[in-house]
C-alpha cells in the first residue's frame, strides 16, 4: 500500500526526512522525529512548503508510543488520526485541496468463523457459552471465534474447535459467508461458516470451562429446532447449510494453499468444490 | 462488543464517570473528560482504586480529536493505543495482572473484490490500470476495489464495475475467496472473486480515465494467457474459476439478503448454489 520507492531528504533544512511512496505520498522517517511537541510542530510546519513544492498528495506520520505526548502538536499541524496499534499512532495529512481524502483506509472488517464439526454418526458439535449475548439462555450453538493476526480462516476454525472442546478436527470447506455492518467499533464483520471433520478417535469432549458451560454432540434437527433459532431466518439458513453438510452434501468452497514465489507469501484460496480432491480445484 | 448494560458513576469523588459493559469492562464517559492533560492524568489516577475495587478487567478511554493533546497523559496513566478513526483515538488499559490482554482487537482485514463480468458472447470485462503494482506493464486485469464502510461485497462489485468501466452489471455469485496476510498496515486481506452479469445493452465502455488506461471485453483464454499470469498459480487458479463462469458453470456461493427483525439489521449471506433461484437457498 505504501511501499517506499526511494529514500529522500527534502531539500530545505529543518524539513523532516522521509520517503516517497508509489502513490505520490510521503512517509516521514521515524528516526528523525524531534522528541518534544514544540520541536515536532516546528518541523512539521517547516516541512509543509517542501511537501507542497513536491506536490505530495498525502503525508504519513507514524508516532511511536514514546512520543504520545506530541499527538496534540501533530493535530495542530493539520494531521488527522488514521489508525493505531498498541505501539504507535498513524496520522495523515491530505494535501490536495478541494478533493476528498483518497488515502487508503485502515482495515474495515473483523473476520470470524463458526465451526460445523460433524462426527461419524452425523452429529454436530455444539457448545453453551458463559459470556456474550447468549449468556444464561441455555442455547446450544456452534463454536465460534475471531481470526487472530496472520491466521488463515482454516487455522482459526481448527484452533477454536480444539480450544473450546478439545476436539482435533480438520477444515473441510466453507458452507457459507455472512457479512454484517456496524458490529464492533463501527466496523463490519465477515463470518465464515466452516465445515470440519474430526480426526479419528476424537469423541471425548473437554469443554473450556473458563468460557463455556459445556459442549456436546447434537442431532442436527435438535440443534436447529431450538426456540432461539426457529424464528430467525438468518440462523435457519446457516443451520440448514450445516444439516446439508451433516447429511453428506459437499461444502461450497474448498481450500488450496498456494505459494506465490514472487511474493514470498503463501496464499489461502477457497474455490468451488469439484467433488474431487483438493488438487482438482 | 462493548454494549453498555447500565449507567454508573464510581463511588469515590474525582473518579471518572462511565458505564460498565457486558464483559466486566468499563467505558469512561466522553462528557466528563477534563480538558487539560494534567487534570486528565489526575482523574485517571484517582479512578484506578475504584476500577480495582470493582474488579474491572479492562478500561476504555475514547479521546476525541480536540483532546489529542492529552494522549501523553493517558499513556502516562498506563493506557495503550487500541485503535483510531479520523475523529478519535481509543486507548485501553488491561487491569488483570498476570493475564494477557483479552480485550477484543480492532478490525483485522481489509476486504476487496475482483469483478468477473461476462457478456453474452462469453467475453470477460478487463481493465488496464494507471497506478499500482501493474503500472506500465500493459497487463489487462479484472476490475478490483475495496469495500467501503457499510457496503455489502455485492454492492462493492457492482459499484466498482460501474465506476471503472461504465457498465451496469448485477452480482451473480462468488467464484472464490483468497486470504492473504501482512498486506496493508500489517493487516490481512480478504479478496472475493465475484461473478457479475451485465444488464442488457451494456456494451459501450466508458473507462475511468483518472485511474485507467483503458477497458475492453476479452476472450477468457487471452486474458489468462498473458505472460504476467502464466507462471503464477494463484492467478491461474482464479482465472480458471473465471473461465468456468464464462463457460456457463455456476458460481459457488449465491446471495440472500435477510432482515434480522430482532437486530434491526439486514445481513448478506452467501450460501452454496443449488442451481435454482435465490429463494431456493
Amino acid at each position: 500500500m505504501t511501499a517506499s520507492s526511494s529514500a529522500q531528504t527534502p531539500g530545505k533544512k529543518d524539513a523532516l526526512a522521509g520517503r516517497e511512496d508509489a502513490y505520490n505520498g510521503f512517509l516521514i522517517d521515524l528516526e528523525g522525529l524531534p522528541s518534544s511537541p514544540e520541536a515536532l510542530l516546528a518541523s512539521l510546519r517547516a516541512s509543509e512548503a517542501v511537501w507542497r513544492e513536491r506536490a505530495y498528495r498525502g503525508i504519513w506520520l507514524r508516532l511511536p508510543k514514546r512520543l504520545a505526548g506530541s499527538t496534540g502538536a501533530a493535530v495542530e499541524a493539520g494531521f488527522e488520526f488514521h489508525h493505531a496499534e498498541k505501539e504507535y499512532l498513524m496520522l495523515t495529512r491530505w494535501m490536495v485541496e478541494g478533493q476528498p481524502d483518497a488515502l487508503p483506509p485502515n482495515a474495515s472488517h473483523q473476520v470470524g468463523i463458526g465451526a460445523c464439526v460433524v462426527n461419524e454418526h452425523g452429529k454436530i458439535l455444539a457448545v453453551r457459552e458463559l459470556y456474550g449475548p447468549l449468556r444464561g439462555t441455555g442455547v446450544w450453538k456452534l463454536p465460534t471465534g475471531l481470526v487472530h493476526v496472520g491466521e488463515d480462516i482454516t487455522e482459526t476454525a481448527e484452533r477454536e474447535v480444539l480450544e473450546e472442546t478439545g476436539v482435533r478436527a480438520r477444515f473441510a470447506g466453507v458452507l457459507g459467508v455472512r457479512q454484517a455492518h456496524n458490529v464492533a467499533f463501527g466496523k463490519s464483520d465477515m463470518f465464515f461458516l466452516v465445515a470440519l471433520t474430526p480426526e479419528p478417535g476424537q469423541t471425548e469432549l473437554r469443554p473450556q470451562l473458563e468460557e463455556l458451560e459445556g459442549a456436546c454432540w447434537m442431532d442436527p434437527a435438535e440443534l436447529t429446532e431450538q426456540p432461539h433459532f426457529v424464528k430467525r431466518p438468518l440462523f435457519q439458513s446457516m443451520l440448514r447449510a450445516c444439516r446439508d453438510w451433516a447429511e453428506g452434501r459437499p461444502a461450497a468452497l474448498h481450500q488450496r494453499k498456494i505459494t506465490s514465489d514472487d511474493e514470498q507469501r503463501r496464499d489461502l484460496i477457497l474455490l468451488r468444490s469439484t467433488g474431487g480432491e483438493d488438487g482438482e480445484l
